[in-house]
């Protein structure tokens, strides 16, 4: 397999060219430490962008949710549709207000997606959702059952027209800025947890998995 | 002004309309808290979703950038566009696998924006996105100069169009999952800061601001 996608004219990266990337893994590693996606397409001619929770297995991304949920069934329908996943890393402050900027990494991934049908792949996907969500969570809990598979809709798209941008690095301000008695740098930012709530109706003495402490996302 | 948004059938939440929320301070405070918003726009009939740093003054949402900016562009040419920001605030751990969910909150705008020309608009403009990135940090940089403003397009859109979906509290595991001898709860999630990292071209003795040390989102 390929080490980089092939950019094609929509998903090449024009204006800072050196900011988009096509790389295979560096694409795979931001889908899967971004929490949510956003989910863009159009619905009687108007544009939507929906966040939702996503899992990546190999080239493929699965979402689910009710099988009432109207974006999943516009989206089984075949429309087109952009899943765009942003972590934010930095901010950077420079001396100017016009050079401060975010350090970030972002995927977007174009195409179109499909229903999963097959019971056995619809339970690899949701498998995929919770260990994304919480590693090591999916054998932890009651998984699911036929009633459950019945009412979940789950849905696959294939990572094929994809880039990446990223910002990395301190600010740029301009040769006439660098002496102002401003401070500059970047402000490192992290998605951590707090301890975890047990909830009310937890019966017996069942501990706190351990690795819930140890939860991390950067 | 009304504490609400007008629902319209595009921005009613209908599946689970206990989530769904109209409410003006509510939009706001979202908007606010989320570092960057996700812009939905559709050029050449196919939906793109770009992470993008707004802020917000009043009714208005400000975006800014490149000139060249391909979005910028086609939204100032009056694309319908939808923006939507998005806080991820719990991990919902059940059960069942089932009943996992996340807590979240998110706002979604609807319209169209307009390109803002005005000199003092735009420099109201920037000054907030840099205030929405930092509170306080306008005050301690160069703010824009001719050429600044020149060389960089501000947009606005007004919130007219706008719904509130917001999750929150403890898993919702079926009577039948409850005596399971899985551990259920939330785990809180922050966006939070670390140490701040100086230039390496930063000259002199300057001081880290003190604020830098008290970011905090949450």
């Amino acid at each position: 397999m390929a080490a980089e996608y092939e950019p094609t004219e929509r998903t090449r990266v024009r204006r800072k060219p050196k900011r988009g990337s096509y790389d295979r893994e560096l694409v795979h590693a931001i889908l899967d430490e971004a929490m949510v996606c956003h989910i863009g397409f159009v619905d009687d001619g108007h544009p939507y962008v929906i966040p939702t929770i996503h899992a990546r297995d190999g080239e493929t991304i699965y979402l689910h949710g009710s099988p009432a949920n109207r974006m999943l069934g516009t989206l089984a329908d075949g429309t087109a549709c952009c899943l765009t996943a942003t972590l934010v890393d930095e901010i950077v402050l420079a001396r100017s207000a016009r050079n401060h900027s975010l350090n970030y990494r972002s995927v977007m991934v174009l195409g179109t997606a499909r229903e999963v049908t097959d019971a056995a792949e619809k339970r690899r996907a949701l498998r995929a959702v919770v260990e994304h969500m919480v590693p090591g969570r999916a054998d932890e809990v009651r998984g699911p059952n036929e009633k459950d598979l019945e009412t979940t809709k789950v849905l696959s798209m294939q990572i094929e027209e994809a880039s990446a941008k990223v910002r990395t690095g301190q600010p740029a301000d301009k040769p006439d800025d660098l002496e102002l008695p401003y401070w500059a740098g970047v402000l490192p930012l992290a998605l951590t947890s707090g301890d975890p709530l047990p909830s009310p109706d937890l019966t017996g003495d069942i501990p706190v998995p351990g690795h819930l402490h140890d939860w991390n996302r950067s």
